[in-house]
């Protein structure tokens, strides 16, 4: 059978290359048709058109970007889907989009499993990403060992929209975590302490995070580069407001944390790594 | 020469214990004498006033609350002590203060170091603080090896204020890794996921946090006892809004993690563990 991906960005081509070195015949399509160029010389086909790929196809992996590209892909292709077709959205969206999603592919005879990722770039590409399944058990058994191609944990969060929800919580965490590495160095930085020997200390005790081992060295080199973009990071921030809202939730961290990705947004910083708020803090502040 | 341990609580008695067990002379005062009890059954020298304790030491630690503690405790010492007593505080109170304190002192040829601690009141059984140093550097050296006996990392980071300015850094990271934990674990529970599977799907990546690790568990086990109590956190980012406000340095993050600390301490739950704010979260909110 063959397995579609659409979305061969810096996550979605990683994960491509992963399903064709593990055996699996792949159709892709990307927005842009010269980012298939790279995974079409490895050995996948080109899909001319998102109805031919799911006419082909009976799994299709997607990995685009907000709620509504990953509407407009499904739009595009399951007029033309077989039925029963499989499609394993790997994007960040809304959990409240992809409950809808599910419910509407379902009346269609098709399924959807909402399969957020976590990892990076770096677990794309080494093929160790946290995938978070929200969906029909059936439906993730068998998903579940094509994922295997470029996912290390992979488990199944409950249904329909439960992967969002778990990708929403960890956006959350990893948003407070950034948001103190980043005020608590600029502090140091600016009453003139060593930050090389402040991020060292602080990283070994209490203040330890996995953004303090990651991010804490792009500061000290000020390497700006993402990473994980601000732009991407206020764009699941949304996300996390709106299903907070939904809940009846306060999410005063998020609000706060979406605000500083707001500044830095303002600043034409979108493309910056996270990190950047470092910086934002610095040039902000009148010492 | 006898070593004054003043401050027997949760921190400052078992460290005063390492110092006897490591072989020093050791006077001890506590606020509240009976604290003292259990060090002088093991052979700590009980003073019965800061007076004279400071008159049988050259060299005094305090353990104890606030700026305004350590300032009424050397107010009893300094007229006592003997020219170059070193006293070393491991307090954490306001940068500003430690630095008006120190200079204090050396006018009145005495000598200060400030000398915050993290690792929790695990590290002070266990002997493996983490002391942040601010001050001269010989008297840093001279310190140093008594501190020995009950920290692991202990490093000098800048003059007069600097170990409280980490310290504050330290208590600022620690607090967005904390509220993104209980903010993002409170979401997942509101949402009906199970929050167990969650807690150990996110630490095992960017969203990992010694927080996560620590407090975590605390969580799933709706064990709300400290710990670090959510009045000292309280306590302590005031001292980090203090110390932004003199570096004109933008505070979102501690501003929210205050304000959430507040709602808490409003309810009365001054003395649960700081990862409380998860089950102020849940009880706020109407679904």
């Amino acid at each position: 059978m063959k397995v579609g991906f659409v979305g061969l960005g810096v996550m979605g081509g990683p994960m491509a290359g992963h399903l064709l070195r593990a055996g699996h015949e792949v159709v892709v399509w990307n927005r842009t048709p010269a980012k298939a160029d790279r995974w079409v010389a490895e050995g996948a086909e080109r899909a001319d058109s998102l109805t031919r790929l799911a006419v082909v196809c009976g799994f299709v992996f997607l990995c685009v970007g907000r709620t509504e590209d990953v509407e407009d892909c499904l739009a595009a292709m399951t007029p033309a889907a077989r039925p029963g077709t499989l499609f394993v959205d790997h994007s960040t969206i809304s959990a409240a989009g992809a409950r809808s999603i599910h419910a509407r592919l379902a009346e269609q005879g098709l399924r959807f499993l909402d399969a957020p990722i976590t990892g990076g770039s770096m677990g794309a590409e080494k093929g160790t990403l946290t995938i978070f399944v929200g969906g029909e058990e059936a439906d993730f058994q068998e998903a579940l060992p094509v994922m295997q191609a470029y996912g290390r944990r992979i488990e199944r969060v409950g249904p329909a929209g439960a992967g969002q929800t778990l990708k929403a919580a960890n956006q959350i965490a990893v948003g407070g975590a950034l948001l103190g590495l980043c005020e608590s160095l600029a502090l140091v930085k600016r009453a003139g302490l060593d930050v090389a020997q402040a991020r060292e200390l602080l990283a070994s005790g209490a203040a330890g995070s996995w953004a303090f081992e990651n991010y804490g060295p792009k500061i000290l080199n000020e390497d700006w580069s993402p990473g994980f973009s601000v732009a991407n990071q206020h764009k699941d921030f949304g996300y996390c407001r709106e299903l907070a809202a939904e809940l009846g939730l306060p999410d005063p961290l998020t609000e706060t944390a979406m605000q500083v990705m707001q500044d830095l947004l303002d600043r034409g910083e979108g493309e910056l790594t996270t990190a950047a708020a470092y910086r934002l803090y610095l040039e902000d502040g009148s010492p």
